[in-house]
């Protein structure tokens, strides 16, 4: 698998998680004053991350949220409802506190980082980390997205942007996207990666027509011809560099880094869903790091989350991206973990257990 | 379908949602830095909260919750996995702050009010409201488990306990239930309003195996032949008398008083969505102040919800009740709400909105 062009870190393992503090998780969910398995996902919720954290007392408390923004050159293809120039814009937005993922940051008392790992901007914009190799990928009708130092920079600065976040001690790190074209690129990847044609996996992103739809996946399919993406199981960092974009490599990156640090990843929808796939395709110790916060009205979501064998928790036709669905689920691992460390056993509380 | 038993105000309209300010939320949802339907059924939640509300500032702030519990005689008959007693227990165990309900009202920072509809217990509980008419159901494979005056009291007692509730001027309400064996009684006054089998219905509750809901179904279809409920369209209130429960009756009257209140009510699971079909069976201008929180994992719920066209917000394998599957959807009414207040447009942001 490994062809040699991404940092050695990327291949190297993840712990498995605590099969001990699992066990001990799951036996205090038997004693506590509830039928056996009646709070249902939430029970595995609190395992899960007692055994990732490898406590007794699972957390959900410290969750900071790390959008990485990219613009991506087959925007010009009108393959998204919206200018490219909202990327830029948007992540001014995000820093200025306007958007979807700043408000619920703020609700939830989540830190905030907008990570520029690829969008246009000739400058730094105020409020956010600049961290590029280059001014967007490149159109992928026409050239390579990105060269194999481009996709090894972002791998980097997804890296770079979990070490930043670790200073905080966090309990799970929350990941999402911004960037005009970016369902265009994560639907190449899903199809390369999945094997499969474009109008599988292809959605209508933001909001596209029909006639925008069949640009998109006529754009994506003569990719997956033009660079050779239609053999079975192409390597990641290939399909990273033919289709990719900038933020998505980072998401990739900062995945399997989080996964190396022990610290959970709360994914977002679509995209991050996809930069999760290439990650467990380039070291699939990551896996068990990932939990899967909702199910996107974006068509492909669906084929992603079963190849990645996850079940979201939350179903609600979101579409927005930022990491707004990954925030939105958060105070359920919270409540989850609330319930797990403060609820009463039947031995505590007297009360009469099942006859077993 | 007035059958002369229930209080006079029990079939009194609830005022129509404001029409204005839904058209107003929806202009604003509309205007906000996201493609437009992005957040999905958050937007529809923040659409219905302010029209219910009547405000252009939607608010899940300040949500108490109200547990109504009761006993069954039909308990006797093996059809529940745990013994009668833990109801008493379980009340016990919720004023203690040791039950999952407590954990989330904390957790949430809502009021917890337990409310005595109709146990066993012979003397009050302390830290719960004692408000009851007789000391448990009958055994309905017997006699009529309640009658007519009892369930008329149970109304008053969830009457009773919305307007306590009030006080606190609340922004909705979270109504809940514990009562060993009533799945039972929810699923045979769900089967006489349905028109259908107890097997369409009737589910595993807190965990019965395959003998014990086979008896739970045997008991349900008698009493269905009993009490002449197989008929079309039985009066919910000669239901809620033959098979019904004292909490059960009480949530129904709860609902309907806060419907008229003005309060929006997050339904729980299958009990409490019982208790919701009966009361827009007696009175349907309180629907539209029922948010419906989660799918259970119990079987008949689904035919409950869509009789009522109701569409959960969560799906998360939960069958505990006490309000626990409302409370954990809590905060996405509560995000919904101040995404929708606290987001910037896009001419506030000044970014490109899309060419419309």
């Amino acid at each position: 698998m490994q062809v040699g062009r991404l940092p050695e870190w990327v291949y190297r393992d993840c712990a498995d998680p605590s099969q001990p503090h699992r066990q001990r998780a799951l036996d205090r969910q038997n004693a506590l004053t509830k039928p056996t398995g009646a709070l249902g996902r939430l029970e595995a919720l609190a395992i899960d991350l007692a055994g990732l954290q490898a406590t007794d007392c699972p957390r959900a408390r410290l969750a900071p949220i790390i959008v990485f923004a990219g613009d991506h050159g087959v925007a010009v293809h009108g393959v998204s409802a919206y200018p490219q120039d909202v990327t830029v814009a948007m992540m001014a937005n995000f820093a200025a506190g306007g958007a979807a993922i700043s408000v619920l940051a703020r609700e939830l008392g989540s830190r905030l980082e907008v990570v520029d790992a690829g969008s246009r901007a000739a400058s730094p914009i105020t409020g956010t980390v600049s961290d590029k190799p280059r001014c967007g990928s490149r159109d992928f009708s026409q050239y390579a997205a990105l060269d194999p130092q481009d996709v090894a920079f972002a791998f980097e600065c997804g890296k770079r942007a979990i070490q930043r976040a670790m200073e905080g001690v966090p309990d799970l790190v929350i990941l999402g996207e911004m960037g005009i074209g970016n369902t265009t690129s994560a639907s190449a990847i899903a199809a390369a990666l999945l094997g499969v044609e474009a109008a599988m996996v292809a959605g209508n992103g933001t909001g596209l027509d029909a006639a925008g739809r069949a640009r998109k996946v006529a754009v994506i399919d003569k990719a997956l011809s033009d660079y050779g993406l239609r053999n079975s199981d192409p390597p990641a960092e290939k399909v990273l560099a033919a289709v990719g974009g900038l933020e998505i490599a980072a998401l990739s990156g900062a995945i399997i880094v989080a996964g190396q640090a022990g610290l959970p990843v709360l994914v977002d929808g679509f995209i991050v869903s996809v930069a999760a796939l290439a990650a467990t395709k380039l070291n699939p110790s990551c896996r068990p790091y990932l939990l899967f916060s909702h199910r996107s009205a974006e068509d492909g979501h669906r084929r992603v989350l079963d190849a990645l064998v996850a079940r979201p928790l939350l179903d609600l036709d979101l579409r927005l991206g930022e990491g707004s669905g990954a925030a939105l689920a958060l105070p359920i691992l919270r409540l989850a973990c609330a319930l797990h460390n403060g609820m009463a056993t039947f031995a505590e509380a007297a009360v009469p257990d099942r006859a077993l």
